[in-house]
């Protein structure tokens, strides 16, 4: 696997995007297109959440009952949440209206929206900025670094890759793009992430492999325990990379599904770190668990316990607090078989041996905790299973940014 | 139902109080005794995290074994939690110095300790404090505000109360202190929290009137999600007021139960409203819901929200967030039958009305959301079952507190 530099959403052949400031922002790039020139395999994961905003609602009843699509439209600024029959209106109007600008169906553009909830969309700037975006289309890098800006709400800085594989001889290449970063602690999805790719495979295969890669990617990350109503994770092949079709769980399908692995949870980290006010990532592993299960819940506590993720930013190594975290997770387990270590770039330290201190020295835990990337790493000696999950601390710019965000 | 003024825990007959400085902390009040001049049945309820501290394990003992207890040691400073086999012999050892100082058995007397996870009780301060405190002990209302005073963490305030009802002619007094402040998200009793009556009654309706009233009001309260080690709340019932003793679950018994649950709903608004570095008191109130359940879980999302407490605290009125929290409670509801309400001593203001915004003003949402006590109140229209859940805002305060507790 190849990584491509400053790759993203329109790496693929045959994917072109763009994105501009149309108004619903006061000045940022607030809508974003991704085209693809032929009929694309589109399938999709959402949020749980029973609150799900009207584009949830449209992309899930297009990938389900549809073959293809050819645009995703992404406006930022509103989500399209609560918003009722009139909201479901508009989502529709949206589509209609890239539709007919690009003259295609409605039910082949996907939606999806972030930013306030409760505002119903500005219509009129929508429909007159989706022309205006789409002539600024085009298949190069910085059309595809554009539409990553262009979808940012709190995030400082655009998430996006590009890997490339083999298959069948053939150059296949995988481009995505994401954004956080608060209300971030996805089920089934994360908050949007839209990936593309020329494979050439079969739909219930690409499915498939998106369902199962994103359990132990989008769905292992967290910023402050809060499922949006709008997460959508948009997966988009357009098969032009003239590989022989996938149909299979061949090794094919193997070489895909890791880079497919490979881009989520690039993108899973890159929302984690940049969770609203994080100065730091978080990684915390769980390994001999009697089940993936018990790995993933103790993992996901430790990750969103406020008293953690406190301590990480303060750089203290109060390893009580995640023992504490594990303990009320709701797993079983014996505390006095627990080993703890942390580690980073600084080194590695086992704070913890069978669930009491070990004799560590501070200062070495301490110079370890101030790297922007930290891992815990947590051994149950319950048995064989493990699981990571990704969060980030909790810090002053995370209160400042939340507590008057519509303003 | 009279309430005493500045009451506490040496307002019921037959109760002494004191507390000093012995040197757990650098210089705050670190060991306090409450003790009852004649046996007094003493019932408990105590954390469900699997990471149970010392005492805990002690008392639970205690309780569940034996009739009656004499004193309550309480120590600030230092948890006693994953502090191992060392750990339960320094309890113990803790218990028998305070029992031999007192002339009792070490089976009478109960332990709690709160503070630092991790480290190991420093047992020589602790012994030449004993009989220090011992010294100090006094029945009058000073000696039970030391009390409350000694047992805190990161409290900015102590939190007592007494209340007096009339059972069989007689008076009848309940005194209670209790602390707060992090790591609040009590799962069957709290962080500390002492009751103290001259009651009459059988020690199984003491237990009964205890895990009833605590599930309505202790357990409703979360500062920051984080379940702790140490959580025990204790009633201790000496009979010295002198009425028949309740043995039925008659008009007596509830005439007690009800001031009980009048003791523990002060006692958690008051932690929940001095939670840490919190500005405000969180009320919410979820209405019509089809089980007390459904009520309670919701209630309790909303009010453990990150986005919901930082929007809290910035008076921002972002309805949205508390849908979305109701969201994804895990329970089930139609978000379009929702109507949501926030009320303050600055009035009353419906947000939502069937899951979507009414044309409120934002002028004076704001201002209701500027009180030290802020309610919502949720109607799901659903059945006829309701709950109320106490939290507090996220500040940046919160941040400060515990980015470096331990130093």
């Amino acid at each position: 696997m190849k990584i491509i530099e400053n790759g993203t959403v329109t790496s693929p052949i045959g994917f072109f995007g763009a994105g501009a400031h149309v108004g619903i922002k006061k000045e940022k790039k607030d809508l974003a297109l991704i085209y693809s020139q032929v009929d694309a395999k589109a399938v999709g994961t959402f949020t749980q959440n029973i609150v799900k905003a009207a584009p949830v609602l449209w992309d899930k009843m297009i990938v389900e009952n549809y073959d293809h699509a050819r645009v995703v439209a992404i406006n930022s600024g509103v989500a399209n949440a609560c918003t009722g029959d009139e909201g479901l209106i508009c989502n529709e109007q949206f589509a209609k209206s890239v539709a007919d600008c690009f003259n295609v169906e409605k039910e082949e553009v996907l939606i999806c929206s972030t930013g306030v909830i409760g505002k119903q969309l500005p219509m009129d700037k929508i429909i007159t900025g989706i022309p205006k975006v789409k002539q600024l289309l085009s298949d190069n890098q910085e059309a595809g670094v554009i539409v990553a800006q262009s979808i940012m709400t709190t995030d400082t800085m655009p998430k996006h890759l590009a890997v490339e594989i083999e298959i069948d001889n053939k150059i296949v290449t995988l481009g995505a793009c994401c954004k956080g970063s608060g209300m971030i602690h996805p089920n089934m999805a994360t908050m949007l992430g839209f990936i593309t790719t020329d494979c050439n495979i079969s739909k219930a295969l690409l499915n498939k492999a998106l369902k199962e890669v994103i359990q132990d990617t989008f769905n292992m990350v967290s910023v402050d325990r809060d499922t949006s109503t709008n997460d959508t994770v948009l997966l988009l092949a357009n098969g032009l990379a003239d590989n022989k079709e996938i149909v299979d769980e061949n090794e094919d399908y193997n070489t895909f599904k890791e880079a497919l692995y490979y881009v989520n949870e690039y993108l899973a980290k890159a929302i984690a770190g940049d969770g609203e006010g994080a100065t730091k990532l978080l990684e915390i592993q769980v390994l001999g668990a009697n089940s993936i299960k018990q790995a993933k819940v103790i993992a996901k506590s430790v990750c969103t316990s406020p008293l953690v993720k406190t301590a990480v930013y303060g750089n203290d190594a109060n390893w009580g607090r995640l023992l504490c975290a594990m303990g009320y997770s709701g797993e079983e387990f014996n505390p006095y078989d627990v080993d703890l270590s942390i580690e980073s770039e600084f080194g590695c330290l086992q704070l913890v041996t069978k669930g009491m201190a070990t004799d560590y020295d501070e200062q070495i835990a301490t110079k370890i905790l101030s790297s922007s990337e930290v891992k815990a790493i947590i051994n149950l000696h319950n048995g064989e299973c493990k699981a990571t999950a990704w969060g980030c601390d909790l810090t002053y710019d995370y209160i400042k940014i939340n507590a008057d965000y519509r303003s």
